[in-house]
């Protein structure tokens, strides 16, 4: 059950203080050096060196914070209290010590989260460059493929991109390879841009995965994406990814690889609050790259879909009869 | 009758000319120092001691005068002369001797407005943060409670707040409390974001205001939300209060307290036209904190939306009979 | 035929390689120091010397050019692929000797222009103000008149101001007056704003232009206009003229006369598109002034409409019987 | 003699009140729209088609009036109080009908200074380019010509360029030709940088002003330049023209021709308090371009020195034997 | 005995990992949840209510958290080890519930401050503007005055303003009045500026205090101003306070008042450095205001002069015999 | 025989044209295809995955190249024309195929430069991040090792760090190591910071470097620095590297690591052109990372550097008896 919060005026919670105030952990929740205490674990990966263009997001994880301390507890529009919830927690920025050698990071990233969903942790992450989320799931799909909700302006299925295998534009088509989420229940939304590769959204599609173009969501609507998305992944657990760029680059500037006519912020908010009941089991946002914002646009946007991903990790958990 | 404009080509009116020359006065209308020979009055209101967030709507009147150069004389939707129907003066800032102490200055404000009602001057202002439309509304609503059209992401129906009771939450609760609005002809539009009181629009709601969440606009759409609040504000004066974070953040983000997910400016300039009708006898545009703009961006729309309010002012100033 | 591309992994082409390296030329495609090889020249008009009200846009072509590098070769909407289709050079920026001189500096765009056509090549170019579309239809148009698809804010369409016939303000009620377009073939796209002229789009209007002003694309969506660009505009061969000030301030912040509440990229991107079929000699993009950008979200939106007017370009070019 | 200041605390004053309040007239001091009782004229000049590379600084009067409210009454290095000492007063911009064309404009320019200066008013400019200096010595030197202290990175004594006689870099040697200014009384100090024409400098040695290159400058001190400029340009009347670009690009980066290795602020500042006893009868403070400027750094700086060319004016008017 | 520094390699201590890292605390040295185990505490105060001119540092200990994550763990140049010399602790910010209260608020920090001082903590704190360093120095010096190195651009020793008696303009001049510095114990280094009040550093100078003026600095250098200091405040201990304005706004625009010509960072990084050897028993970073910023500069600045404040008192605190 | 210029008004010359005009090359020089026809090749080498902290240099050459348009041919203050002097072309960017992993990366720098030294050209790079040094000058000083004058706040001089031996922080152990620099004939200047490593400078201080820490600059000044530059480099080829975070972070804010109190433009403008006479057979400009700029001032600082490099080598490579 869902417990009351704190009282408005309870100025001992740092949530309820002014927001300038106290160090910027992500929402104001409290930071925790282990992982007891935890059901939903917020977890910062500044890695950024699978990026083949523009970099900058190891900057995302403390922009984000900063920004999610403009917050607050409640979901104004569905009523969500993920504080109440379960027990939230900033995990701090996933460790990588060897950053200059791609593999190697991501078996670090890997193991990590082992650790994090070992302990019963659901993990929220934030980016970091699309890559990180392949070895993130490598831990949270441990135990079998999981349904993949992805919005995104690119599809990430690419093939090898000058020498590597393991790139920001390439976890996908891995993820399907190696098992870890099962095609037939993945859906990409807000595709679109210039391409290179006349097949560029082919291995998604030959895969199984529902691909929906932006133009299909701007024709029919932000519900019909989300109808669509709950169609294709009920059934099981299923991961949410958000790549910032799906955003139109006048809601989100400050990102790598950005694509002109994308989603708008209320579209997005819309959307994810539309996918309540799916059994969501991890989320990460990622791509947000402070260098390239302007003011803090592209933060503060990401910190308020960061907020919505947490919604719906918290009341899957709840939904899971799990209780903090 | 409206009177002809200026000719195009007749650069002794300053609103002619180029528009980067100069000084910097609201619209480049003329600037007076007393209260004579003035119809409609804009007014700065450079205080932001009412926050409890990000502070610098102090700089907001600056900011929106400079960027009101923009604009031209003539509204090209419809067709309104605002500068032919009515004698529009910048009447300046609204000086306050004792901003340190937030009562005191709000009676500083309020004796203020009370000369510029008793000369018959319809004021249109600019803030400086939300809690400077409580004591406008006791000098222009002191004959009797006035309807009031309130865009906003926020009801600023709040209760105490860190120990003050006026601040830039709570003028509509106070301005209700005090008889200054008639509820039953009050509509708020475009509230949303997220809470730390689960009863945030609790107060409007029972107070007997339209409360219209941003999603109701987004579903219906800016007539259905012009439709309401000219079927709710009618039948008497009416109070127009436009918070400029009611926009998306990509529309502006040099605002204090920026909630994701918003009206975009062709929704607001268009919702706002169509109000038309309505017995307007004062208007404000709040909250423009020009230290987190980028560029000019909020200022620029801010300004956009000034004029629209002065349209407004000005076809119910001739519409009760006036002429200038 | 359309060749099929480079592969994607030919890192021989520089369009392939990551896009923050190499020299900046528009879409990083080959800079042309003759008129040889050439089927469309992608053109940068560095002239700013037509506007009454902020400059800037001298520096338009440069910005975009290095926004343009994160384009890619195919377009993902439509399968255009440009660089395949026809051979497309940057032809460096057309050379004003006497920029001073505003008579005399159009009198040089048009002799450079000249050489350009008669050399066969379909001129893409980026502005500078709009002040230059004249010179370059009295070149493109020599042989007759065109039609014209014009989207802008501004009509564009004035008299004199400030003692020149030429500025940026009137390049098209000149084309009209000179017969180097159709009135009856020609539509104007997204007007809209606020005017000192009672009459600003009245010379449009009796000319016989179909005027279009933003509400109604608004009201009716993008469809409706492209469907209504087609039907007038077909016929004969047609150029188009695309000011960036077409769009809402949010998504082209970076130009000098702009106007609240215009188009999104997404609506602009698929107006474009729709417009395939018409019979493009020409085109431009014009008014995007860096110095009023906020980081470089203009340019980039800029650089992705310069693409659709290239694939527009190259696929009427092809619709013509050219192979390059 | 020297009356002393309004007291500290009165708030009748606009320039004791908060610095954020009110119209941005240059120094908060009263805006005059005839040439009545005014000693000191500050005027803007909004111009910038004589330049040859990066345009903005029509922008510059206001960026200046702006900046200018940070500054109070009293010199604190030397105690002057020019606005006890006589009336100052903002005389809005130079109109300029005809902006095109070039020598027409320039016509406008001083067919407006000699008006001010028939009234007996001593004139400070804010400008716009440097191009500006010359048809204002063309009024302030009508009676013969007068001293010149030049301090900026350029010498501005070339030749024709691109077909133009009069443009922002040949203000000095047109004026030196036309007789405005006496070469035996004019010295140029902190000339620097990049050139295209080895002898750039010739003219200006020639004609036998002192040139005082930047080297120079930062070798001997700033106590070295001021005297050489007292000791050069004593004897007669002065004017004084600082280009802003004089300083070092970390001290004024909005500016349009930076040149790297400049002054800094606190050398420019001592340097000009140095010039006191100088029979200073104009100044002009030239080349800022707010669209260049970050933040408002360059604003700021040149509103200081400013004031300092305020209190020259100031000093000299007095010792003329002037009062208020 | 200084201990050794962990070693390079030891990826274990936050301060050794890559600089974007990990949550923002001050230097990312541990953040303390109580007062246990700490020598020394760095302390935030985002208050900035005492302001009569542009606000935002509230903003300013966050922004310099951030910006302190670039710096390490040895004084190059001193050879300082101020985190093996003591236990360095983020403490969080001073909270304060009555910000809107002037009065109240600062008896709220001094409340906080004292159970600092009665834990034997060392405070540096962080502002937040110049009033709040009267409240610290009432809980620093309750047992009895301290000496004082302020440096500045302004002496902050003000009457009352506003109807205030405690602004941002005036703690020092409350000091001094409650006993708080000893006057001839007390230097103030760095004043400068253009002043309203003949008398603005009257008070200083009547009540005994060693007043340099910034040309003293410039004209006989650091070493002189560094001396004076020592000469000055030596014989027990001394409070630093270090206003961000004294920095030559080039170097620290983002502050709310200021003063052209400045010092520069090296000039403030060694005069800083020369006073090792004093008593110094506290210190405080004041007037960094985030949203005048330019990118972040100011805020980097700062952390590199709060790195300098923390060696100053952790060898001042080793020499008083205690040991970590 | 250093040939006249091109004349001043010589159009032709894209040197001499407004500088807002043409494609951006370095110093708008000739873009060079093949390794003929060249005696000074510029070279961009947008690598920076050597970074262990802020990334973003790749972008430095084109931020690079574009300010570089604002520069003339000639150098002011010592009359060296070096494209007069010799053929300078942009060469382009070093292509790198295998950006992700480092040790391959670095062999293709290599081969590229080992290309233009084979073909006679002398190289003057523009990173990237300080890694790329190491492969540059496995190409230059194949023939045996040469003498180094390294400007920088960092010695650079680092042991393994991360896991790698090859990041921006080593370049210089590694190429003492590898006999690639002569460390009786190297010099390091403008060394300061904080550090985490003791013995930061050890290695070069044992290998027989002179270290010439900041401090030692600001107290002897530039010409001393100079000196010992001459004296310590003299006898043989000498290599060049400017790390642009040896200037003092209000001049350079755009670099991954800046450290307070750095040289000021003047000196470091001065103390290069007091190198002339060494035989210098290569530069480089390294770390400019144009997302952390502010406007372009790091970029115009960093373009005002290379252009003095480019006179140094233009003068070295005509007293070698070069001709062009």
């Amino acid at each position: 059950m869902i417990k009351p919060p704190r009282d408005y005026h309870d100025m001992d919670d740092p949530q309820a203080r002014p927001r300038y105030t106290g160090i910027a952990s992500f929402f104001r929740a409290p930071v925790a050096d282990a992982l007891a205490d935890t059901d939903i674990g917020v977890i910062g990966v500044p890695f950024d060196l699978g990026v083949t263009n523009r970099s900058g997001t190891r900057h995302g994880p403390r922009a984000v914070r900063e920004q999610s301390t403009l917050l607050r507890r409640i979901n104004g529009a569905t009523g969500i209290r993920p504080f109440a919830a379960a027990r939230v927690r900033d995990l701090g920025d996933c460790w990588i010590e060897r950053p200059f050698e791609l593999t190697g990071a991501q078996a670090e990233i890997t193991g990590f989260y082992r650790d994090v969903v070992a302990a019963g942790i659901v993990p929220l992450s934030v980016g970091g460059d699309h890559s990180i989320t392949l070895p993130i799931l490598r831990a949270v799909a441990a135990g079998g493929p999981v349904g993949l909700v992805h919005i995104d302006a690119h599809g990430d299925t690419g093939g090898d991109y000058m020498g590597s295998r393991f790139h920001h534009g390439a976890p996908f088509s891995r993820a399907a390879e190696e098992g870890l989420i099962d095609p037939a229940r993945a859906i990409q939304i807000g595709l679109r841009g210039t391409t290179n590769d006349p097949d560029l959204w082919g291995f998604s599609q030959r895969a199984g995965m529902r691909v929906m173009m932006m133009d299909e969501v701007q024709d029919r609507g932000w519900r019909h994406a989300a109808d669509e998305a709950r169609r294709i992944a009920a059934g099981g657990p299923v991961y949410l990814s958000f790549d910032i760029d799906s955003l139109d680059p006048s809601q989100a500037p400050g990102t790598g690889t950005p694509e002109a006519g994308g989603l708008t912020m209320i579209e997005a908010l819309r959307l994810l609050r539309a996918l309540r009941g799916l059994d969501f089991v991890g989320a990460d946002l990622v791509e947000v790259a402070p260098p390239f914002d302007v003011g803090t646009l592209t933060a503060f946007n990401g910190a308020s879909i960061l907020f919505e991903l947490l919604c719906l990790l918290a009341e899957a958990w709840t939904a899971r009869g799990a209780t903090p």
